[in-house]
């Protein structure tokens, strides 16, 4: 089954707005396996919707719009399928409903504009929508389906989840798609593309690799589709085995979490603690940590030592250090992450320091040098790193790769 | 002069990447008077991306399109290209010296797959990627412009703005497109819009303002169309005046800039050091001042105390005001920007402490609530705020929030 998105809107072709609607459904489908073959963005133009439409369905047999359904003069996607599909309009008594109840809850005076939103073409199935004003549209065309939502993300999400999944399961017998994702780290594309050519190379054609590097991670998307579920998934199992055998010390994870999740999720398992004493990532590597819900379990704080008097009188770190080798130095992280380790009194402790740029660069310190050290009462792990990018991909690839040196630390401790 | 983007990767497909690239490109197209008619997104497929192109450019004269150019085996765009334009390869030594120049920084041994995106289609000038492996094409055929650009978003956007936009620019004779750009902040849109009426009402067509709401800051940016630059510079200065004169208090910055430059601007001005003691934004407050380049001149560190125990042995926060008030209260923020201030000895110390959920919440302190406390040693301004969307939106508002309470008190001190 092949399904087509249509957002419609000025906005995104101004690039006011990202469509972030489009990411949202085509997960959506593809968990129940429908294949999304194209997302178009088209403006606030009866021709140019008709244009696409056209298109759309010569190949796909489902087409989802979001946009233009809103009350005023520019919103047109209503008024333009009704054309589309010939259709006059009738008030649909149950939209009304939804509609008045709203202002009356938000105690707001109605106008023609948005009683005039309970207005649909006889042509369609209506999707009620029970957080906005505008109701959904589902049309059916000579077997093939148009589903119209709103172009407010949190209306349009509702409307899928409660309506328009069941409705697509109902109608059609679709095929079985499952995705097995690994989080790798420590190693870059084509390296791993090389590891694991030989999985690659054996793959048959109904199982599709996709790499998607982000920063210093690189996930691996395996997607199998046919017809029963266990033999894909015993299939994906077989991959899972050979990979490990290939890769295990770069895989983070067996499924699409973020590196930060599955670090947080080694500590928590472990009943560990960390804290972070940093100076080149300038707290990123602390918002990590605590951008993940339940955080606090394991993350206990950080000194954010920019200044050199916070890393003497904060940290620890001696005159003499900062002097003979420096801030950015192997001796200077050490000695933070261990002045830091004593004084938060946790399990683990990670510092940072190195040269985000674009200036304070030196032949022998380039931008993008930086020193990474993760110490425990027993351990300590150091490494150079030399990153690329601009001040803040340095920074997001420092706090990654720092994250990755404590996922080393704590897998040696076993 | 009509553009189209086609954005390629199954990725963007099947939901798993989010297409940013596009509204980025559309708005750059925009300052340079191009319109973009469509937005498309296909999948790694050769005859998906043919018939992409056949039916932009019908419509437009210049398509951009990103993705796709990787080294592995899935990105087919380059060859898809070479063959659409029927041109041979040819290896490229600028690009291969850029390429070998790359892996030589990050130390790392070359493969053949690495060197082979050197190779490209002789019918296209090479546009030279300097932070990346894949080069970008620029095609020219029957009149229309074809321009192939990485899906890396720093490495395209870098492309865009170093050597495409300079290159359409010179290619065709644009529209005079003139924009300015205001920074607003502790104002929602719809107020914003309500205080300036006057002036969108008075807008020539020629000049469109949009509102460009993220987080809790609104960009208003006018766009001005004609033939003068100078003429239209003096409509945009009557402009200026009139906004100054209607919401001062809420401008930040007359210019394209983040909060964090703009009050990293005052800072500097004015000869101020700053730190941060974050309970709920969890390093994010401190990653916003260091992701400023030249910050170290007046950011001086931070203590993250996300466990209470930091608060009380860092930052000084009394045990009885923790129980008496909890660590979400007026009183603790003040106690822990008091401390900071104390002990790294700045000119201002800002404080968070909040609910970002998802779990924490109670009825009366729900999650999204946020104190924040600004101090000097004269001074200090504490408010509460009530925050709303996802754990992530809640930490990025608190640290808007927090940066605009610093920008109040600075400007309160003159």
């Amino acid at each position: 089954m092949l399904a087509e998105i249509i957002t419609i809107g000025d906005e995104l072709l101004i690039g006011q707005v990202v469509d972030t609607n489009s990411a949202w459904i085509a997960t959506c489908l593809q968990e129940i396996g429908v294949e999304v073959v194209q997302i178009t963005s088209v403006s606030d133009s009866e021709d140019h919707i008709v244009e696409a439409l056209n298109l759309a369905r010569k190949r796909a047999s489902m087409v989802l719009i979001t946009g233009g359904l809103g009350p005023t003069r520019d919103d047109i996607t209503k008024k333009t399928l009704a054309k589309y599909f010939n259709s006059d309009f009738y008030t649909d008594q149950i939209a009304l409903e939804f509609i008045t109840g709203i202002f009356k809850k938000r105690n707001m005076p109605i106008l023609d504009i948005n009683l005039a939103q309970a207005d649909l073409p006889k042509k369609c199935t209506p999707l009620y929508n029970s957080l906005g004003t505008a109701p959904g549209m589902w049309f059916e065309d000579k077997g093939q389906i148009f589903i119209s939502m709103p172009g407010v993300p949190y209306e349009m999400k509702h409307m899928m989840e409660t309506d328009i999944i069941p409705k697509i399961k109902a109608r059609f017998e679709l095929p079985t798609i499952i995705h097995k994702t690994f989080l790798t780290a420590g190693i870059g594309e084509s390296f791993l593309s090389l590891k694991i050519q030989s999985i690659e190379d054996a793959l048959p054609p109904h199982i599709k690799l996709a790499y998607l590097p982000k920063f210093s991670t690189v996930r691996l998307r395996f997607s199998a589709r046919g017809l029963f579920r266990e033999i894909l998934q015993q299939e994906l199992d077989v991959i899972e085995t050979q990979l490990y055998e290939l890769i295990e010390e770069y895989i983070l994870a067996n499924e699409d979490i973020s590196i930060e999740e599955a670090v947080g999720r080694l500590l928590l398992e472990r009943n560990k603690t960390v804290a972070t004493a940093e100076s080149c990532t300038g707290g990123y590597l602390a918002h990590l940590f605590t951008a993940v819900a339940g955080s606090s379990a394991y993350f206990i704080g950080s000194v954010i030592a920019y200044a050199n008097d916070i890393k003497i009188n904060e940290l620890g770190v001696r005159h003499g250090t900062l002097a003979t080798y420096g801030a950015v130095s192997e001796q200077t992280v050490l000695e933070m992450a261990r002045g830091l380790l004593t004084k938060y009194e946790t399990d683990f402790a990670i510092a940072t320091s190195g040269i985000a740029g674009p200036g304070g660069g030196t032949t022998e310190k380039p931008v993008g040098t930086v020193w990474i050290a993760v110490v425990s009462s027993q351990n300590s792990l150091v490494e150079k790193f030399q990153l690329h990018g601009q001040r803040e991909q340095i920074i997001q690839r420092a706090a990654i790769n720092a994250l990755n040196l404590l996922r080393k630390m704590l897998l040696s401790n076993e």
